[in-house]
């Protein structure tokens, strides 16, 4: 077998998005990284806030925001049009051939709309399938997917879907071309022992010690779906998963979490 | 010299941007036409709706709107993000490989800021440049790029574009690879004789009865900026313009403009 060329694919949230110095800091890091990437970025503040400034009410449901048509129009103007262009602008200052997707262009990332038992999400897409031919050939040929956190259903439907899902869903579908290692950046250093003390990160887990460190109640409540998440994808294929503040990309220093099996 | 491929520049305004019905049926006929083929789409309302939405006061100087900051927010929001991303999930439910562009996508289009002697006009982009090889490469590959009248500076800023000159720029660059024809959408059936009645549509009009139509004032005000447009793109290479109501893609009795030099 011949040997897969590297791909690196990461994915950045609120605290980047929503923080323009950070974010011009991060993209000109982003732009140093040889070789193949993908960048995927979630929403931040943004869509909130110009949901509230056109006077529209966060429908939730048991605690979850439900995109119904209003609040679809604004994530797909913010994450596709407002965050997704002025990204791929920035990248091209730094001579990074940025180019921006939904999953709709090119019909790189079919979902369907999500069907719960109980709770109606509204406009909110499960991802079914990636585009991997033309992802695959457009990486090839030099260009740098910029991926927002809408897709649609084929049928001319967008979907709302959440980032670190699109991330993944790429990671696990771009692995069968590429030695893909998957980075997710957020407000912390990495996973830590003890959440409130952001020097205790844990340099490197496995399925071995997540189990442990679950039992003992170390690691609960929202890292445990980021983390299954992530040995999801190690299984289907992705080489390698990190989590950390972005930081990692140009401080040698800087700890992080590294994920294998 | 060996024969060049067809390809058909399509320019889409307002009038049809704010009809969803109209719009559909648009795009159900642009999906049948043969061959490669771009789209171009301007804006149409939803900009100024939205401006108006969250407190913006259009700027005007000399009867011109000009793009601040803010509003350049709400056109890339609107242009790039809502409009060109539904085109898209639209061309995809009718098996058209459709990609939304701004300028800055690829560096597909690039401009600099419109440096006016008396007039600032803000974040407004005359276009420099297109990068001709990415974009024919992926319209051979089968995609229909559809772009929407942003681009950008190449240093990270974006800028509003005219869209009818976004069209005649592609049109222009493109036919150094292909057999272009352009085709502007627009309320009307084409030119008319006189523009007070549909049914006097000048069905051909090259440069001597553009001259002689000029000169009786039968041709006049806006009209005439858009004529000089479509004979400095023929002379440039663009092989053939034409200007109509978009039921010219449909109806094979619909009148429209053809122009020729």
């Amino acid at each position: 077998m011949e040997n897969k060329k590297f791909l690196t694919i990461l994915k950045i949230g609120g605290n980047i998005i929503d923080n323009p110095t950070e974010l011009k800091q991060f993209l000109s890091d982003f732009s140093k990284i040889d070789g193949y990437k993908v960048l995927v970025h979630g929403g931040g503040k943004s869509a909130t806030k110009m949901a509230q400034s056109i006077g529209l009410v966060p429908q939730m449901i048991e605690g979850r925001r439900i995109t119904d048509a209003a609040m679809l129009e604004v994530v797909v103007m913010i994450y596709a049009g407002q965050i997704n262009k002025d990204i791929v602008a920035q990248l091209q200052a730094y001579n990074t051939n940025a180019v921006g997707f939904s999953g709709a262009d090119g019909n790189l990332m079919l979902s369907s709309k999500r069907n719960h038992p109980t709770i109606d999400y509204g406009f909110v897409g499960d991802v079914q399938k990636v585009n991997t031919t033309l992802l695959g050939t457009l990486i090839n040929s030099g260009i740098v997917p910029v991926f927002c956190a809408i897709t649609h259903d084929g049928k001319g439907q967008l979907l709302n879907t959440n980032a670190d899902t699109i991330a993944s869903e790429l990671a696990i579908a771009l692995s069968e071309f590429f030695d893909v290692t998957l980075n997710y950046c957020f407000e912390k250093p990495g996973v830590l022992f003890d959440a409130a003390d952001d020097n205790s990160v844990i340099t490197s887990i496995n399925q071995e010690l997540y189990a442990t460190l679950k039992a003992d109640g170390a690691i609960h409540s929202g890292m445990i779906p980021k983390l299954d998440n992530c040995f999801n994808s190690l299984q289907k294929g992705v080489q390698k998963i990190k989590i950390g503040h972005h930081r990692m990309l140009n401080d040698t220093k800087a700890l992080y979490t590294t994920i294998t099996l």
